[in-house]
């Protein structure tokens, strides 16, 4: 990152503020040709809007998906050493060794839809620093973790799903959701990958530690991710942006993956306007924060695991939305009558 | 259909009560292998209920969606004389016509997720009987054509997924539900393809006067399909049937494949337990029926056009549940470890 402009999290900052909008002629083009399809107006209900927000981020009036790509950001936390999660720490690169083999829940999902995988591996040696009594990363680290995050958008996608991996990072989200909506610990804290009671008491006395710790400077989006966020978290945000700028749609994954959509909505309520939520995980938090952003979620399926599991399930049904659009007869092509005149009536 | 038995619907009655139970060994299977996997036990939610589900109506332990078929009925309705739908009958058969031209919404979701799809012309030029006057079909008629929907079950498909297509099918389909669970048309009645008030009054009334006019025999729940029903709901009854007999599960579409398996459902609660309820129309009876059959809709995207769409959408998701089940590495396998022993606590 060039250091010119001051703090390294300034160059960030710019790339938010700097983000295209949406493309209202491509929009337009959409809505037009749906109304000459060979179906009921509005009969597709949320797939016509899926195909209406694919035109308004890829700023094209024929949107695709022939290129879909998920990423998995995989990150370490320090946190861990207060026995927030139900695996080790070790399960993430271990996980990561599984996504690279093709054995994991992901790897069968991007198969049997035919989407792309990338794992992105954050340093997974150095967690991040102890959120319950330091800061998560320095400014280098969080900036210069945004800017890697930001290659999982560079392949020339035309939809970018976004998961992660890394245990322990359910309570980092809670800590994060905690300061930039408030609450208590309870609102936000959950069983993860399916911890005990104690494990769960373990996890609100972590967030209550680390927001006690960081309470005086919890007043800036960036900062609240820099001090209590992960390194997966600081990549999905990177994520995000690059892909606006690159007119690539976002499909967000779970209740981890949604907490680097929130900080970019706390920076900028536009920020997140070509992200879709794949699905609302069980984890309870998770329906909070997508009512939080005023976001309805495209999948309800009792799931859980991250990965970008949903977001890559919910990849599935967008395609065939933008399939249906561009693949679809017209009234005209194919002879079919619209509406009845009054003479059908007795 | 043999005519020694009886009447011709007692050779169905006796298909349904001879339908094969459920494999409780191969749900075993499932489960042992599902705990083996490397993600936290119960994180894919209703993925893992789907996988079970497969095993338990295909009879395998290793449960495969790799031949998925879609099937379409396609009948036309005396009723429509009533001016009942926005459109006009022709359009059944011009429909028909574009599913056989590649044209319409389902061919593109068929192509985009590899499903196979198969349309039933059902005497499309011979409505069936005006329901508000007389019996939409004779004995012979009934039961020859949920025989011939048995067909649909022919060829070695793995997933059945049924829709339909029929200018005033929500009519028809909207009596069915009042004649099998009670309540007054404004219960069941809805816009359908989108009909204007005065047509949603035109649609009540029909329904008010099928049931006057056949109120002395609706306590049959087959006598009601002959009476009130459809040649496309038949059909689907008989492809739910077949299907059944031959270890396919099959997934149900919208409001009108809906009654095809609540008609089933009346005569035997247990003869949809191979039935998945792919999405819920915005359609507004459809939920009220998926609560009375008490089976939660997979998918729920605001959708309201028939022809299998919701259904083949949801067998993209069913495929991805079973792909997952089967390709997924087990911790072993994986080297990832399980749990955390306390020592990982502070």
């Amino acid at each position: 990152m060039p250091p010119e402009t001051g703090l390294p999290l300034d160059d960030i900052r710019n790339l938010i503020a700097t983000m295209p909008g949406s493309d209202a002629l491509a929009v337009a083009a959409v809505r037009a040709r749906d109304g000459q399809l060979t179906k009921p107006p509005g009969s597709l209900g949320r797939l016509e809007e899926i195909v209406e927000w694919l035109a308004a981020w890829q700023a094209k009036p024929q949107p695709t998906v022939d290129r879909p790509m998920v990423a998995i950001f995989a990150g370490n936390h320090g946190v861990v050493t207060h026995g927030v999660s139900a695996f080790p720490s070790e399960v993430t690169r271990q996980m990561v060794d599984n996504f690279a083999a093709g054995g994991a829940a992901i790897n069968q999902i991007c198969l049997s839809l035919d989407l792309g995988l990338k794992v992105f591996d954050l340093a997974l040696d150095l967690p991040t620093g102890d959120i319950t009594r330091e800061a998560a990363m320095d400014d280098v680290t969080c900036a210069g973790t945004i800017a890697f995050g930001m290659e999982a958008a560079a392949g020339g996608y035309d939809l970018l799903c976004i998961g992660e991996m890394g245990i322990g990072n359910t309570t980092v989200a809670a800590a994060l959701y905690n300061a930039l909506f408030g609450g208590t610990p309870d609102d936000w804290v959950g069983p993860g990958t399916g911890v005990d009671t104690s494990g769960l008491e373990r996890k609100r006395a972590a967030v209550t530690a680390s927001l006690a710790c960081h309470n005086a400077w919890l007043s800036d989006p960036l900062e609240i991710l820099r001090r209590l966020g992960g390194r997966e978290v600081a990549a999905m945000v990177g994520a995000i942006i690059a892909a606006r700028h690159q007119r690539i749609p976002v499909v967000v994954d779970g209740y981890v993956a949604t907490a680097a959509a929130a900080i970019l909505h706390a920076v900028d309520e536009r920020a997140i306007d070509h992200c879709l939520f794949g699905h609302v995980s069980v984890e309870p938090g998770h329906i909070r924060v997508l009512e939080r952003l005023g976001r309805p979620p495209l999948l309800d399926l009792g799931m859980r695991l991250g990965e970008g599991t949903g977001a890559a399930l919910a990849a599935g049904i967008i395609r065939s939305a933008a399939r249906i659009h561009g693949g679809m007869a017209t009234f005209t092509q194919a002879g079919v009558a619209t509406r009845s005149d009054d003479s059908a009536r007795p």
